[in-house]
C-alpha cells in the first residue's frame, strides 16, 4: 500500500478521470469523491464514477448528495426550466455556470482530505479549452489552496493538483489514451444520460478534442458533428 | 426597501446574530442563511434562527441541509460517539472543530450571494475569545474573500464582513444589548437543546462574556458557573 493519499474529485467526466489516473501514476492511493448536486445527468455521472473507480481499483469512495444546489439554482445544469445552450461556445460565462461550484467542491473535498490525512487533492479543471467558468482557473485554484491551508489545522498541509489546467482537449485525449484511461466509461454531456447530445458545450469540447487527436470517441452521440 | 443586500450566515448563536443586527444597522436588507449540518443541537439552532429572523423582519431565508457533514464526521459536534469536552478551554484545536466548516459555509453563502446580487456576506467569527478554530481567523476570512472573488463572475464583487472578529465576548454582549438584540432567542450550547449545559467551551465563552459585562444571561443553564 502506498503511503501517500490523494483525494480526487471525480465527476465521471473525461477530465477529472484523467486527473485521477495521473495521481495514481504519481504513486498515490486514491480516495474518490463524487458530488451529486441535482445536475441533469446526475444518475449517469454517478454510474460513471463507480465504474471508473472499479477500473482504477479505488476502494475508498465518498458519494455526497448536495441537494442544496437545487435550492440555489441559478444555472441551466440544476434548473431544468432554463435551457442548456446548444448553439456553440460563446464569449462570457454561459448559463451552465453553477455559482461557485468548484469553490464549494474544493471546500468539502478539503474537509475530507483533512480527515483522511491526504496530502493532495486533485481537480480536473481546464482553463483554455473550456466554457469560461471563473472557478476553473489556475489563479483561483491557487488562491483556494492558500485559503484551505489557512483555514484548517496547522498540521494539515494540502496541495491542490490541477494537472490538466493548461492542456488543450486534444492533449487530454492523447494523454488519456497513453495511460489507458477507460474513456468509454466517462460521461461529459450536460443534458442527456443515455446518448450524448453532441451539441452542448461539454460535448463540443470533448468532440473537438477527439477530432484533433484523430481518435474516435467511444461513447454514443445522437448528433454527428 | 434598501438597495443593498447582505447575506448573513446565522447559526442561531449570539455572535452571528449580532453580526446580522450590525448589518441591518448598516442599512442592508438581510438574507438569512442557516445550515443544518447534523450538529447535536440542530433542531434548537434551527428554531432559534427562525425566531431571530422574525424579530429582525428577515423575509428571505435559506435553510440548507448539509447532511454530508455526518458522512465526513471527524468532530464531536457531528459524531455523537465522540464526547464534547466540558473541562474548560485548552490550548490547541478541540474535538469540536468541524473540518473546514467555515470554508464550506462561506463557499455556499458566496454562491447564494452571487445569485442574489448581494454585495456583502457576514459571518460571526470571533478570533480571540474563541475555541481556537483555524477557520475563525481574520487572515483566513480575508483569503477566502480573495478566493471567492476570483472564482465567481467578474461582475460579482463580494465583501465579507466579520464585525466581531477582534471583539472580546463581553464586548459582544454589551454591543448586543445596545442594539437590542434578542439574546434570549439565541442558543450557543454545543450539546443540549433545552437547557444549556454551561460547561462546554461554547457555554463557557458565552457565560464569561455575560459575567464580565455584568449582565445575566437570559437563557436557562443546568450548571451555574
Amino acid at each position: 500500500m502506498a503511503e501517500k493519499q490523494a483525494v480526487c474529485i471525480m465527476s465521471g467526466g473525461m477530465d477529472s478521470t484523467l486527473a485521477a489516473y495521473l495521481m495514481k501514476e504519481d504513486g498515490y492511493d486514491i480516495i474518490g469523491i463524487h458530488f451529486s448536486y441535482g445536475q441533469r445527468t446526475e444518475f449517469k455521472e454517478h454510474t460513471a464514477f463507480h465504474a471508473i473507480c472499479d477500473h482504477l481499483h479505488v476502494t475508498k469512495r465518498y458519494v455526497l448528495p448536495l441537494e442544496f444546489f437545487k435550492d440555489i439554482g441559478a444555472s441551466s445544469l440544476t434548473d431544468t426550466t432554463v435551457s442548456v445552450p446548444t448553439e456553440g461556445i460563446e464569449p462570457g460565462v454561459p448559463t451552465t455556470y453553477v455559482p461557485f461550484r468548484n469553490g464549494i467542491f474544493l471546500s468539502i473535498a478539503a474537509a475530507i482530505a483533512e480527515k483522511e490525512g491526504a496530502e493532495v487533492l486533485s481537480i480536473g479543471v481546464v482553463e483554455e479549452d473550456s466554457s469560461g467558468y471563473p472557478d476553473c482557473t489556475k489563479v483561483f485554484i491557487e488562491s483556494m489552496t492558500q485559503s484551505i491551508n489557512l483555514g484548517t489545522k496547522a498540521s494539515t498541509k494540502l496541495q491542490i493538483a490541477m494537472p490538466l489546467v493548461t492542456l488543450k482537449k486534444e492533449e487530454i485525449v492523447a494523454k488519456a489514451l497513453q495511460l489507458e484511461v477507460p474513456l468509454h466509461l466517462t460521461w461529459s454531456c450536460y443534458q442527456n444520460d443515455t446518448v450524448a447530445c453532441g451539441v452542448c458545450d461539454s460535448c463540443r469540447l470533448r468532440l473537438k478534442g477527439f477530432a484533433l487527436a484523430n481518435i474516435l470517441d467511444p461513447i454514443p452521440y445522437e448528433t454527428a458533428t
